[in-house]
This record gives structure tokens, sequence and C-alpha cells, in this order.
């Protein structure tokens, strides 16, 4: 049995806050000047310490036991309420809320760690805490001061959890359909009693809390059809009297992952809510906690990615095969050519998803403090274009990450006591859920690039443009010469990628999935020529630089490179010969 | 709940018999004069209609089930032995033997058909049967008069089932670490006691036969080291006389799919073993089991894609939501650009293997049967070419396919009420085993393409390179003329990878799997205008031709030609700049 170690993860975070000066960027934000990098890096070490220790051990007994449900009641796995509480004792649910709060008052930089090295060594259980954040955030931004008094501090100190209840049998990705109800009780406080059926609401029971908080998207009497008639509700299970409220779980799903997470189905039967913000502006809310959670998503993506990669590794170190084309007997199978590619391509994903979330994490916390209202929307539409990118991208390689992480371990990675296979399985869902990743290509397509013809991304990639002719300059990296020429080639496409958009939508739409893939690879252009030009400051400076950056550039630039040439060339086709189904 | 259907499969299958010209070939092998194209496509239809009725409702129960172990003993999930013997008495396993045997004389081809079909309904069942062939073919060419005339029978009629047993704890993709000894008891008639352990036995216990006939790899006293020095012996379960032999059963696996398949662990007692072949040619005669046994495993890559292909179909056109951009309120989701270019990609996908499996099964009847030796041996040579392409493109499709159709059902597909979760567990096998694809892409570029300098891949490019040529000319599908440069390049290049696998051997080998999708993407491009071409001549000929292969042709051209280029691009990259970890 292989348990996450959390090794190099800890180690690559810290090059990211150190290093590549994302550390120093957050104390040019007013809330962040004290903070050092060296408590940044101890917070993610200690949350690496907390997910080894506690969390990795129970991975695999989550997976095998599962949940059970009876009566309405969740049982979750042997193992997970105690080491929610030990969680919830060490502070970790307070680390990024408002310092009046009772908060720690921490970036989303060291949010997005603590996501990142939780998930990796349990992505099941990091699903019970995974929503409070964006529930917090929810409630602190749009409700009432009464709402904030009652529920909030409860979230803060991660005494209760929470939930997203959005999803319905008849509206998945088109939440326009929902059909759940919310009757007015009292309008004047917004007091409503909800009716309705939603399903796959992840912790919508559990016995790891005594309280839960769902926030459900509902539709009031006389509110307008489509999604702009939805309104958001506060729907505790326990009332604020203590009351049980009429919300109950019917069910839970027998899935191919994530076994030791409760996905419920959920009745609400006349159960009271309180209205979140305005009405018929559920969406809007709800959002707010769908880009923080998209991120989070994206951080889960790149820590089972990591997990993955450093279970096949240490296999491919122990593991003897005496048919290694040009090395000597005994050597280990991490020696053999296909294996290393296999390896190294691993490690090249993870680092470079690592880079591009943290420069997304960074982009929110200036979105939230940055000095100027300028550089705050700037920040924010950085941000909002970056969110579905990491959100898709980083959840594909933890999907594919384990699928070569299994394939080194070949015949014995098939049976599940190795444990990759669950990293497998797990890893299937991320693509999925928050926005299916084609959903993710649909928002980069149209609301992120076509809504401003394309001047975020055009910044952004000038950006990219000038780390790698800098970088170029580099030993052994003239590579990022070619990475120019295609940041070039993709500018050049953009104004007619977003002329489709208006001409041929379906068109359009037919090659999202490809133009998401090009604005990774550029993205990973600019990125990985200022990792390999920080590791290369480190160097000159004279202290010891091993974190292999350089080395990673080339490998990328010779080996990924091609494939946003690839995705590039189909976008290219669509424009010339717009071409639709049906 | 969804069951494959094999609606289109036996449909596309019969294209491929019929319109494209493989059984018109097949009349030009002397065994074969007689067999028309209409029988051909008839055993097809049959085939279908025993996986859908009999074979596609036990998949789910068998996976719900998995086998049970006890002291010695397997128990397959319920209605697989009755599923087996409806099999037996139908007479599918003497298909493809020899009449003289009681055999049915059949081709290749057909039985590729008959596997493609069923393992696409139920892969861990058709796992039973699936090297019964392998083995027949094994006696029936390595194995004494004696052994042939005790064990050929019950292996053609069914009444017995049998086992490839190659891998033990520490020997895997490396045969020369095999540690199992075989002691002659009389080395006239090749009789020895064998002693070790094995793992991995697909189906070395069960009890869907009274008898399984092992065809185990065993070193006997003074063997030389290594893979040379293995020998192959025949180990019955039960013996000759009707003892129990002592082979015994000793734990089955607990894996991520094909949980009806027991996958065992085999102890070797000084079990009664007859030596098959010559003695240190145990690799030889196992590799004439192993090549039919790839060919086999491509076939279940292409069938499993195909049926997760259609259940997402199937789910598509049945699942309205209301945003589908450009399309009326209640459209089915199938209408979605991001669906399409899901179900469009399978589908190219799934067609795509099919052309290149059953060139590959043709390819293997003609060096049997075809009139002279020079055209036996080069059909050999292009069976041996595509064999690995076959197996590890396939299933790679399987597994990638499976996922995309996941990915249709949307959470839904998560949920292993659906169906298709199944599909993508079962589908992760058989890109590790009979040789994980990286010995495959291994296998093509040492021995399949180094070996003779490339003779035989450039004599099958330039086929490749005539048939775009012609269907380049086709309306429409003036993309061939790519697909023509893309070609020329990879003739181009080929001298200078033979050269790097001799200058450096490491260096080329790390970009085998690029190589390997060369080979594919070159081999496809020709296999599309093939296709496109026949149905273009049936069109011209004033019959109807509703096949689809044109648009298949350019949506491949377009969508998938540059993945071609990816791959090409990163084989260049590596001969100017060769480069090898450590």
């Amino acid at each position: 049995m292989h348990e996450p170690k959390l090794q190099s993860a800890a180690h690559d975070i810290a090059f990211v806050l150190d290093k590549l000066g994302v550390g120093e960027a957050l104390t040019r934000l007013v809330p962040y000047r004290e903070l050092d990098t060296a408590t940044l890096v101890q917070v993610v070490d200690e949350a690496a310490r907390f997910a080894r220790e506690v969390l990795a051990p129970l991975n695999a007994v989550g997976d095998r036991e599962g949940c059970t449900w009876r009566d309405g009641e969740v049982r979750t796995p042997a193992g997970f309420a105690d080491a929610y509480r030990q969680y919830r004792d060490a502070g970790w649910p307070s680390l990024p809320c408002d310092p009046s709060l009772g908060g720690q008052g921490l970036p989303v930089v060291a949010q997005v760690a603590v996501q990142e090295l939780t998930a990796g060594a349990n992505l099941a259980w990091t699903m019970y805490p995974g929503i409070l954040h964006g529930a917090y955030e929810c409630v602190h931004r749009f409700g009432s001061e009464a709402l904030r008094e009652t529920w909030l501090g409860p979230l803060v100190s991660g005494d209760w959890l929470a939930t997203m209840a959005l999803t319905e049998p008849g509206a998945g990705s088109d939440l326009g359909q929902i059909r759940t109800r919310a009757e007015w009780l009292d309008e004047a406080s917004g007091t409503v009693r909800v009716t309705g059926e939603k399903i796959f609401i992840s912790g919508g029971e559990q016995d790891l809390t005594p309280n839960i908080v769902h926030l459900v998207l509902a539709r009031t009497p006389q509110a307008p059809a489509g999604s702009g008639g939805l309104s958001l509700f506060l729907v505790p299970k326990v009332l604020a009297g203590g009351e049980r409220n009429a919300v109950h779980c019917t069910g839970i799903e027998h899935k191919m992952g994530i076994r030791g997470s409760a996905t419920c189905s959920m009745a609400f039967e006349g159960a009271i809510g309180y209205l979140v913000g305005q009405p018929h502006r559920g969406l809007e809310a709800m959002f707010a906690m769908m880009n923080s959670a998209r991120l989070h998503v994206g951080a889960s993506g790149v820590g089972l990615a990591q997990q993955a990669c450093e279970m096949a590794e240490r296999h491919a170190n122990e593991r003897v095969q005496s048919r290694v084309p040009g090395a000597p007997a005994g050597a280990p199978i991490a020696r053999h050519p296909a294996v290393w590619r296999l390896l190294e391509g691993q490690r090249v994903a993870v680092e470079g998803a690592r880079l591009l979330l943290y420069r997304a994490a960074l982009a929110i916390d200036e979105s939230h403090h940055a000095d100027s209202a300028s550089a705050r929307a700037q920040a924010d539409a950085l941000a909002a274009l970056l969110t579905p990118v990491v959100k898709a991208m980083s959840t594909e390689q933890a999907f594919h990450g384990a699928s070569a992480a299994l394939q080194v371990f070949g015949g014995y990675g098939y049976v599940e006591e190795t444990g990759i296979a669950q990293y497998l399985r797990d890893a299937r869902i991320p693509m999925i859920y928050e926005g299916t990743n084609e959903i993710q290509a649909i928002d980069l397509m149209l609301r992120k690039i076509a809504r401003d013809d394309g001047a975020v991304l055009r910044q952004w990639l000038a950006w990219a443009r000038a780390q790698a002719a800098e970088a170029r300059m580099l030993p052994g990296l003239d590579g990022f010469g070619a990475a120019m020429a295609v940041l070039d080639e993709g500018v050049t496409m953009l104004p007619q990628i977003v002329a489709l958009t208006q001409s041929s939508p379906r068109a359009a739409l037919c090659v999202a999935g490809e133009m998401m893939r090009v604005v990774h690879g550029l993205s990973l252009a600019g990125l990985w020529a200022q990792a390999a030009l920080a590791e290369h400051r480190v160097a000159a400076s004279g202290q010891s630089a091993h974190d292999g950056k350089r080395r990673a550039a080339r490998h990328w630039l010779k080996f990924e490179l091609p494939e946003t040439r690839r995705a590039l060339a189909i976008v290219a086709a669509q424009i010339l010969d717009p071409e639709t189904a049906e």
C-alpha cells in the first residue's frame, strides 16, 4: 500500500512562494504588508504535515468503507469525523476569513495551498470542508446583517459545515431548469419555505458537524423563467432555535470514486430558509462562490496529480527489472526511457499546473486588495480569465496523470491494494463538478475572451512573450524562440476567433476545447520562462538552485509546446472553414 | 442502466467486410475461395446477437458480484458459467480452428469480429475464452503428436479452457526473470514436474469448465539465464487419467475493473507438465500465441470504445437541457457543439480503429494462405508492423473514449448505476496486459521499424500515400493533400530515426510513444482515404451509401491529422537534439 507522502509538493509550493516571488507580491497588498514569505512557507509545511499524518492514512479506508445511509442519517468512514475535529481545532477553517470575525486573514494563495495538500492526500475527506470558504464568502458578501450575525461565526470556526445545493434531476449544467420553490413566509425579513429535490449534494448529510448550512438555489412565486428568476437561500439543517428543519437526505450515490464523500439526494419539504442577497439575483451570489470553488477544484487537481506522480516515482525507483536499455543490470525501471518519459511528463505537467494555479490565486488576492481600483479591476479580469483554465486543465492533468502513474505500476496498478487505482477513480470527478470542463471552455471562449474582444488575454500574452524573450537568452533555453513564434500566432488569431464567436457561435464553440488548450499552452510558455529566469537569478546570486526549473522548461518546450501548436492548428482550420454539425 | 445494444458495430463491421473489400480479399486465399461475404456478415450478426442477448445483460452483474475465492476454488458471477455453456454449444470456440480437427476453418478476420463484439458487451466474461484460440494455435503448431491428440480436441470444442501463465511477482515485462522450475521426469517424452508461483493469471481457476490447460513458461535445470533459457509446458488442472494435478489457485486479485474475471495467483507444486516445442525455445512458442493475443486485445479495445460511444450517443439524444446555443428549445444535448465534438471524436476514432484492426487481421490471414511464399512473407511483415499499433492505440482509445463518454453523462456518469463508469474501469487494463502499451511502442520502434531499416513501413506508407492521392480528388476531400505532406515528412524522417536507434537507443526509445502515434496517424491517413474512396464508388454505382465515411474522413483530417503532426514534430526534435535522462 502506497500512501502519499507529500514530500515534494511543499517544497515546490515554497519555490513558487519564495523564489518565483508570489510571497513578495503579496506584501505589496495592504493587508499582507507584514506577512513574510517564511510564515507562508511555515503554513504550507504545517498543512503538508496534517495532510500526511492525519488525512493520508484515511484515504484508502474511506474508499473501502465508503459512506452508509440509513433513515436519513449518513455515516462517514471511520476516522473522518475525528480528522475533521483535528482540522477544526487546529483552526484551518478560519485561515482565509476576516480577522474581525475571528479569522486569520491569510491570502487566497495560502488557502489554495491548503486545498492542494489536503485534496492530494484525501480528496473524499476534503470534499466536506471544501465548500466552507465559498459559503463563508457568500454569506459575508451578500447576507443581511441578521444572517451574518447568526450564521457566519460557526462557519468561520468550522463548527458547522456547508453545502452548495444547485443540481436537480432535470437541471445540471443548465441551472435555468431549476424547479425548487421558495414561498414567502415573511418577505420583509426574507424568510421562505423551500420545497424541492436536489441531487449530487456533497456532504448534504454527514456526521462531522451538528449543523449543516445549505445554500440553495430556488424560485420564488412570480419569478421570471430561466436562470434570471433564481434566488439564493440559506437553509440550515438545524434552525437557530435548535429545531430540526424540514430538509432530509433521501439517499446517497454509489460512485466510481471519492467514495468516502457522501453525495446526497436532498428533499426540502417546506424547509425554512433565508434570502441571501437580492431576489432573482441568486446566480450572482452563487457565482461569487463558484469562482472560488473552481479555483479550489483546480488546486485539488494539482494535489491529486502531484501525489499520483510521487507514488509512481517511488515505485519506479524501487522496482527492478533487468532489461533497461543502456543501463547496468539491477537498475530500477525509472531508468527505462519509456518510464522516464511517463514520470518526467507528469512531473513537468504538475509543476506547470502549479505555476498557473498560484498565479491565478495571486490575481484573486490582488483583485481584493491592490492599491488602485484600476489595478484591482485588472487583477480581477486576469483571475477571471485564468480560473476556467486552471479548473479544466488541472483536473484533466489529475486524471491523465493518475492514469500515467498507474501505467508505471503495470499490472500491480490495476489491483486496488496498491492505491493508485483509487487516485484514478477519485480524479475522474473534478473534471465534471463545479461546471464540467466543457462549460469551462465555453466560459473562457465567450465570457473571458470574446466579451472584451480579447483585450485581457492579449495583455496576458504580451507579458508571457516578454518573459519568453528574456528566457530565450539563457543557456540551453533558445527553444523559447519557438514559443514566441507560437505566442505571436496566437495573438494574430485572436481577432479572428472573436469574430467567429459573433458570426457563428456554434462553429466557435466546436473548438472551445482547443482554444482552452491554446490559452493554457501560451500561458505556460510565459510561466515556464518566468520560472527558468527566477531559478537562473537565484543561481547567479551564488545560492544553490536545485529546483530543476530550467531543465523542466526545456522539457516542456520540446515535448509539450507541439501540443499547443496542434490545438492552434485546429482553431485556425475552423476559422478558415467554419463548420458545425447538423 | 444502459446496456450495450451493439447496434452500429455489426453494421460498421459489415462495411469493412463488404464495401471496403476485406471479404473479397479473403476469397483470393485458397481456403476461403467459397466463403462469400454474406456468410461472414451472417456470422458477425449472429455474434452480435449473442453478445447483445446473452453477454450484455451479465456485464453489470459481473462487476457487482465479482469473483469469489474459497479454499482454492473460484466462483464466477451468476450467469457466467451458463453463458459459457451457450457459447460452447453454439460452436463459437471452434470458429477459426482447422476443419480436420472439427473446426469451422473461418478466417482470423471473423474471429476478430467475434472478439470485438463479445468484449464490447462484456470484457470480464470474454477474458475466459480469450486465450483459447491462442492456446489452440500454440499446441497445434508446436505440440508433439501425443500432446495434440490428447489436448487439442477439448480446446477446439471449448469443453476445456486455457491460460497463459507467464507473469511472476518478480517478472512482468521482463520475462528473463522467470524463476518457475521444470524438472525432468522423462526427458524423452518431455514430461516434467513444474514448481513455482505465477500471478495475474486470467481464468487460472474458474467454474466454467471441468479442466483448464495452463501454458506455463518455466526454466529447466542447466538452462541458460535470461529469456533464452525458458521452455513452455502444458500443465493441465486435471491429468489425462482424471487425477487432480498439483496446481492450485492461492488467491484472486481485487481489481479496479473486469471484476467478473478471476485474476489468479497460481502455485505449481511439482505439477506434471509436458514440453511444448523445443527446450529453451519457449518464448518463440509463447510469442506465436502472443501476437494473436495482442490483436485480440486490440479488438477488445475497439469493442469497448464502440459500446461506450453508443451509450454516450443514446444518452445525449435523450437528455434535454434548454441552453443549446443556436438550437431550438427542447433540443437534446447531442446538438450542443461541445457534446457533438465529444461524440463525433469518439465515433471517428472507433471507426478508424476498426479500419486498422481488420487490415491487420486480413494481413494475418494472408500471411497464412497467400499463394506465394513472398506474398505470405510480405503479409506477415505487415501484420507484425500493424499488430503493436492496433494493440496500443485501440486500447488507449477504449480508455479515453470511455472517459469522453462518461463526460457526456456528466455527474450521472460518475454514479455506478449508469454503467459507463464500469466501461472506464474495465477499459483501463487492456493498456497493460499482453505487453504494456510502452512495450508495444518499443517493439514497433526496434523490431518492426529499425530491424529492416524501415522497409516494410515505407512500403505501407507508399500504399497510404497512393490512397490519399486518389482520395484528395473527391469533392470536399482536398484535405488529403495535407495528409500527403505529412506522409512525405514521415517517410523522409524514417532513415534518421532508424539511425538514432543505432547511435543512441535510449534517445530513440524516449520517443517510441510518439513514433507509435506517427505510424498510427499515417496509417489512418491511408485507411480513411481508402474508406472514402470505397464509399464514393458505391455511391457512384447508384447504390445508397450512407456509411458516413467521407464525412468522417473530413472530420479526421481537420481534427485528428494535427495530432500526427504533433508527434512527428517531437520525433524530429529528438533526432535533431537527441537527449536522454540521466
